[in-house]
């Protein structure tokens, strides 16, 4: 056993604080990382406050961490000391069911190990995640990061990356398909970008005006403000997939009506109540889909840290102190961060 | 023009009477065709009752036609007088459109023109359907009818065959698949029957107990009663395609959560109230698709006619008089029909 520091949250009405563990031994299959960098996700705030249900106290968040290999267990082969690794939101998982077997280890039929708040196999614990100075995983769910990005704005890729990355490759988007991204915050900046990187036509949707020349920075060949109806009226029936990314109940027929016959749009996030029933006239008028996706499996988030790295894709953040966090939840819930706050491990020295 | 008689509603609250009217001329592309059978779609009483909106009176309802080639205008080289024909739910298209050019005029850009209740072309008037003892359409717009089969039982594979057809076909439905057919009535007994010629293992889902036999009777390997827990929980994960015929609101997370990983439900039917709301977490849980489907295009619809004649199937109907329709409409309310009515137009004269 390694002894941990770290912030957590005692209960779900408690600020996070310092907080000390124990990590477990390195196993024969473990890698053991020193953590640099955790990006802050929305969910690690509905768990901390046990806003889906289900929180187990003390809660260590995170799962978008980056960090350097400091020690590997003896059958591990495939890092070792000094490399620069990343975890995303999946530890484990029951490597024999079907989903598990075709690569799709998030969508286990037994449920997988999430990074935090889920039951340790190894120790029957409950795992601990990025908001902590280490971290010891098992090697088959540790992700190779590519030294030559800035590792800060790397992590976040491990969830909003792979979280986007995922839906716009399994629905084949590419050159000469017209893509729109709904919501432009953590996951819809990143989207933007990766979606412009696999050569789509790029349309942002967003509520607010202000935001128009960001999305145009971030690599959107146009933007459409939902609010006004006359844009949302041309753009009907003329994309081909849209991601959309917002995790608030609202109006998905407003969206689904822009998609061409055969469109799909993908939600990402689960809101807390219920969207509005959408339209069945709706899809059945253009044989539209609405689609869920869950972040992505463990070969195709390595696939997307290659291609970020290919094409030179991070997030845009703003880096913190791990101090820091419980300001930094107030600001994420009235969006007031470009686009992801990044905790600086060093932080918690 | 030609002198028609056929029935009519005169208003939403009046039950379907005789009524005299002219065809169209016919043009140099139309054909003239004698109305043999006619099928009642549950669509022709929410229309004839003004239920969705939008009825224009005198409605003559009728969309699932078989006939004989009368005459044909002098473009006409597809058919000829004797021809058993059919004409189902359109008679025309803009036929420019993006949709119209790849064959799908049932997802005309422009809308297309519907059998009845929508407005000709030809005449600027109001089209009327198939209760009647003839029709004028356009050649374009009429399909072949193999004279090897039941010519009655035809008639609803105009409507009921092309709306389960189309969808199985879409989504890849054969061999090797798992499909669920939601709802045994006028659409799910095709479906089953056309799910199992494409080589499907085919699950009934129906509410009743009484249905099983009927059920397996029509072709399923399985039936699934919605209401038993256990066997709806034992389902779970398991189908690659549910075609869901239910027009009435209902919980479409109890079906979705029958898909295995990328299983897609395709609704059929559209509910005077919206569903309950799907769970976004059902459909992100197992990246799970909802998708909405309509007939299917001339060409499509032609391929179908072809694919029951050449695999036998035709409806299971009940032959009725014109002058039922309006007791016949009672019993459809009831579901008191197995599986869909049929009107013998001889009863015209």
């Amino acid at each position: 056993m390694t002894k941990s520091v770290g912030f957590a949250a005692q209960a779900e009405d408690k600020p996070l604080e310092h907080f000390s563990f124990q990590r477990r031994e390195v196993g024969e299959n473990d890698v053991h990382i020193d953590i640099l960098f955790c990006g802050v996700c929305h969910s690690d705030l509905h768990l901390a406050r046990n806003e889906w249900g289900g929180t187990i106290y003390p809660i260590v968040p995170g799962h978008e961490i980056v960090g350097k290999v400091r020690k590997v267990g003896s059958n591990v082969s495939k890092y070792r000391e000094g490399d620069t690794v990343g975890v995303g939101c999946m530890v484990d998982s029951c490597r024999h069911c079907t989903n598990c077997d075709d690569g799709y280890e998030q969508y286990c039929d037994n449920g997988f190990v999430a990074t935090y708040n889920s039951e340790e196999k190894q120790t029957n614990g409950i795992t601990y995640g990025g908001y902590s100075d280490q971290i010891v995983v098992d090697q088959d769910f540790v992700l190779r990061v590519d030294d030559s990005l800035d590792l800060a704005g790397v992590a976040p890729l491990l969830c909003a990356g792979i979280t986007t990355y995922s839906p716009l490759r399994h629905w084949g988007v590419g050159k000469g398909h017209k893509v729109a991204v709904v919501g432009l915050g953590g996951l819809g900046h990143v989207g933007v970008k990766i979606a412009k990187a696999m050569g789509a036509q790029v349309t942002m949707i967003t509520t607010s005006e202000s935001k128009v020349s960001d999305a145009k920075r971030l690599g959107a060949d146009a933007v459409i403000i939902s609010r006004n109806e006359d844009e949302m009226k041309a753009a009907r029936n003329t994309f081909d997939f849209i991601l959309n990314t917002v995790a608030v109940p609202h109006d998905l027929d407003a969206y689904a009506n822009l998609l061409r016959r055969d469109g799909t749009m993908t939600l990402v996030g689960i809101p807390a109540e219920p969207h509005p029933s959408p339209s069945v006239g709706v899809l059945i008028g253009k044989r539209r889909s609405i689609a869920g996706s869950l972040i992505g499996g463990i070969a195709e988030t390595q696939e997307m840290l290659d291609f970020c790295a290919e094409h030179g894709i991070t997030a845009d953040i703003e880096m913190i102190d791990m101090q820091d966090i419980n300001d930094a939840y107030e600001r994420m819930l009235k969006s007031d961060v470009k686009y992801r706050f990044v905790i600086d491990m060093k932080s918690l020295a």
